[in-house]
């Protein structure tokens, strides 16, 4: 198709335009200032970018089927990332699509946030000096903002030394930017409007940053990335590790992190059409690694006993300092840590979760390299981490991959079939989180697998179930089951289950059980006290509740009781660059929350033990 | 004399040593570290290092006999920077001269301060981070200074870098620099009394530095030097002319100021035998044009109507920022400026006066090139400044010197027999400030000069004093006074005071009375209401009160109200290095301060003008 242009009309707006043929709606939207929401960044993963096209919907891709239901699919919506233009089109965007309301949206959770910014910028007229009006610049400055309902700020040095000229050229009437209590920067008048923030979530994985307008509280423009230092190892231990193995190696970790959000930042303002010398502030959540390697913090201390961080609290540091660019006065705020391993990122989730009030018991799972818990009320929270392990980010299982095309991401049991689903439809490539748990969910309903997690072996076969018996492979201690063979797979090669990958898998889920159990035990509380069980982060999104419960990486609870509240993390982040009295409710959390060293428990090793049992088979 | 030793016994303290002959008592008193105070140095200058010889005082040197009276003389009091030591002796260190009593001692002012500083040198007893107490690093000091009585303090992330390494070399057992709420170093715990801070009165033309001992708020040493700015101008006008003219004359002037602070502060750590590492803070006072040359503030706006000033608050800065070398966190803090012309020294001389306290009436002259003049009641007080002109330091008379060796400095009529002194004795080589109001005193009693100044032409004569009337020179409009003659003088040359001379003195006094009464006026009051006059400042302290009170420099109050606060302004700036609360009341008296600017008020030139008279002579 040539450089044919179609004509695109979005409602509710009312705005046109005309767009090359090829490019997707997601992209036509941007292009004409709209925007929406698309943490994945457009790769048809997230299902956020859902718009409804009433007439002459395209059919929907794989991508549509995988994230939409068959009602959504009915109602003509489709993923806005995954529909190239090709026609004239008349798109509707439903309000849970549309960024930047000023509620922060999680799936499942929202929460309304006063918009009350760190950053503001205020347009103030102030009366020339005279010889009888000889008070100094700054002076006249402060007095002015105090009248506008801004009193007991400062002026820094740095921007005191500008203050005169500044003054004169915009002939006394400035746009006073003033992040805190300080006066940083003196603005056009008219440019009280370009008043920007970016919220970042700054996981082991993904990097995610929300780039948000600070005088309406909308997100903008959303930018992901692979977290770089990935190279450096898949999780934080290995990254530690090579923090005290190399003598520049937290700078080299550090610098990757900085460039990466520098990236990301860019990208995101290019898309909002503004310079990032308007974005003023920088709000982070990240786990305890994370935080210090990005405060250039030592780290070495935190995967040695007895694990302590060098400062949980949160910190305001120049954005400069760190390498940010963004307003060369603007800051960075990190939020405060709960311990070496229950970080930022498990402050956000509870801020944006509101776990820290109410009275209604609660439990937030957030299932990653390390799964972090929280169990509890307003009146007492408990966190605690499990080295869960890498195995649902696809390490440390032989045809292990991230959840990226031709991943095997979810497999069906029917009678003795498997069905396969792979991302995109594509050939089968290796088997990302949601696939292994529903692998071992068929393998475990099929009777393949004992309540002990040891595979039957070949020459044994399975009852009733000849089809599921033929994928049995290898003889004793080798024993692998067949996912895919040779004719369904990308290399030819077919891919396997060991029985080492459902070792690695009864680790992972026992330790999260386990732990769940030890703050329940701690708490004082049964399983069924708990009103809701929350699951947070990208992983968590994808999980289909029954195979978790089947598998028994989720505690026996009603369906019905589990919510996915997607990056609660990202939202806490978001939360705290919208309202800085947050930041008092953030340092109350990370103080308060009591946290459970499971180590220290000497009866967490035989629950471990037995959490790794799967419940009973239905052979 | 060769290498000699003597041995010296200080009293009341009983410390004893050996000193090589020839050197001073102030020497041998700074080796045996018993601090006394010397503002100029150990030049003979400022009286300061008054101490009695008990048996076998040497004969009183010239500067003993200027600077102490006949009693003090009789009763064996020398100053310790005279005397060279040739002999055994017993030294008696009288309260007076021994610094560092925690009362802020000026001439004539003694204000009570209490020591709480704003550093904080704090020795803890961390517990060690066990599996049961896994508290961060910087969470853990903060819980044990917050149980020492240090609650609600923040650790800057430059410090928390260091932290985990700190702690474990130290064995969690720091000593804890507190600079205001951050916690900036960590210290060896037997290093909690090397605490230390440095005040300086920044002046146009003279800097002191006092290197404070802030565990007992005890002054150590005290250091002094010219301001090398001078070079680029007597005055702040010219200063401020220098930076407009020349692209980087601001950096120029800073760089100058800096480096002579950072010599003094050196000078004076080596006296006191300590590092300038461990000197956290600096506090400064300084006219508006000092304070912004150091902050590296704009300044032109200051010399150009409405003469305003960039920031007239008090600053926090890192001393670094700065160019002050003293520890690598160490802070600079910078006293709040009332006006353009009206200064952090003047808030300095309030605060060390308490004029902002009481019921009393009082004025306050800073007599410099610029004269600050303050007026008022607890309740109320006035400013202003008046450009008194550099006649009182020298400049623009044509044989003016400053107070240095040489300078007549003291000028007495004796019938019509004009006896002069100068410094140490020496030949004649100019005229200082003293000196000129001396000779101007005389001049006018002697009716040389008449009510309006005019000098009576050499073929008129003097009524009844011939010896006088040969002293006139030189023809209409060229009349000149003969001070000493060649043979009197070091260069052979006669040293003369002319018309024009006298002029300048008429403007600077009449500025100075005038401003007085202006600020009367604006008060509602009489001079005869005024309680007490303080004269501060350098200067102020050397005047003859009967004198100045002669030419009409002071107000017509009976001598007994004239009181000499010396170094007040330097006095302000020590209280607010050894008590951080007096600074939110330096802000109360900064902002409260009324300054009045003198040019707006109409009736001020007639006033000035009225102001040049003399007080009818004796003719």
């Amino acid at each position: 198709m040539a450089q044919k242009t179609h004509r695109v009309v979005f409602q509710p707006d009312g705005r046109t335009l005309n767009v090359r043929a090829g490019q997707t709606i997601l992209e036509a939207a941007r292009a004409a200032g709209i925007p929406m929401e698309s943490p994945c960044g457009g790769k048809g993963t997230c299902g956020g970018c859902r718009v409804i096209i009433p007439r002459d919907a395209p059919p929907p891709s794989a991508a549509c089927r995988r994230e939409l239901s068959g009602e959504e699919i009915r109602r003509q919506m489709r993923l806005a990332c995954r529909v190239r233009i090709d026609r004239d089109l008349r798109v509707v965007i439903p309000e849970e699509t549309r960024l930047g309301d000023q509620k922060i949206l999680t799936e499942g959770v929202e929460r309304n946030v006063a918009l009350a910014p760190n950053v503001r910028k205020v347009a103030v007229h102030l009366p020339p000096p005279s010889v009888s009006d000889q008070r100094a610049d700054g002076e006249r400055l402060l007095d002015a903002l105090a009248e506008k309902g801004l009193p007991d700020l400062t002026i820094d040095v740095k921007t005191a030394r500008d203050l005169p000229e500044r003054l004169r050229s915009l002939e006394f009437h400035p746009a006073v930017v003033v992040i805190g209590d300080e006066v940083v920067h003196l603005d056009r008048p008219g440019a009280t409007e370009a008043c920007y923030g970016m919220a970042f979530d700054i996981g082991t994985t993904t990097l995610v940053g929300y780039l948000t307008d600070l005088t309406t509280g909308r997100v903008v423009a959303v930018a992901s990335r692979a977290n770089p230092q990935t190279a450096y190892g898949d999780d934080v231990i290995a990254r530690i590790e090579y923090c005290g193995r190399e003598k520049n190696g937290a700078r080299t970790l550090q610098t990757l992190v900085i460039d990466a959000m520098n990236e990301m930042a860019a990208e995101a303002c290019r898309r909002a059409d503004i310079k990032p010398s308007v974005v003023y502030e920088v709000t982070m959540v990240g786990n305890t690694t994370m935080n210090h390697l990005l405060l250039r913090l030592p780290v070495t201390q935190i995967a040695r006993a007895p694990f302590v961080a060098a400062s949980a609290a949160a910190h305001s540091v120049a954005a400069r300092d760190v390498g940010l660019r963004i307003h060369p006065l603007g800051r960075l705020y990190t939020a405060p840590l709960i311990a070496s391993f229950v970080g930022a990122d498990t402050v956000g989730v509870i801020l944006a979760t509101g776990m820290h009030e109410g009275d209604a018991l609660r439990l937030a799972l957030d299932i990653g390299t390390n799964g972090e818990i929280v169990l509890g009320t307003g009146q007492r929270l408990l966190a605690c981490s499990t080295a869960a392990g890498p195995a649902f980010e696809g390490a440390r299982i032989r045809y292990g991959m991230r959840a990226a095309t031709g991943a095997i991401d979810r497999v069906d049991l029917e009678g003795d079939k498997l069905i396969l689903h792979t991302i995109d439809d594509a050939p089968a490539a290796g088997l990302c989180g949601t696939g292994l748990i529903d692998a071992v969910a068929a393998m475990v309903e099929g009777g393949v697998l004992g309540a002990n997690g040891r595979m039957r072996a070949a020459a044994d076969g399975v009852a009733g179930r000849p089809a599921l018996a033929r994928r049995l492979v290898g003889g004793d201690g080798e024993t692998a089951f067949l996912l895919a063979d040779k004719k369904e797979t990308e290399s030819g090669h077919p891919i396997l289950l060991t029985q080492q990958d459902v070792r690695e898998v009864q680790l992972a889920k026992g330790a999260m059980a386990a732990g769940v159990e030890m703050l329940l035990e701690e708490f004082g509380a049964e399983i069924g006290d708990v009103e809701e069980v929350l699951l947070a982060g990208a992983f968590g999104n994808f999980i289909r509740p029954d195979r978790a419960l089947a598998i028994g990486l989720l505690p026996r609870v009603p369906a019905g009781k589990v919510k996915f509240v997607g990056n609660a993390a990202g939202a806490g982040a978001r939360m705290l660059l919208a309202n800085r009295h947050l930041r008092e409710v953030a340092d109350d959390v990370a103080r308060g929350v009591e946290h459970v060293e499971l180590s220290q428990r000497p009866d967490f090793q035989a629950r471990f033990a037995d959490a790794m049992f799967f419940p009973a088979g239905k052979t």
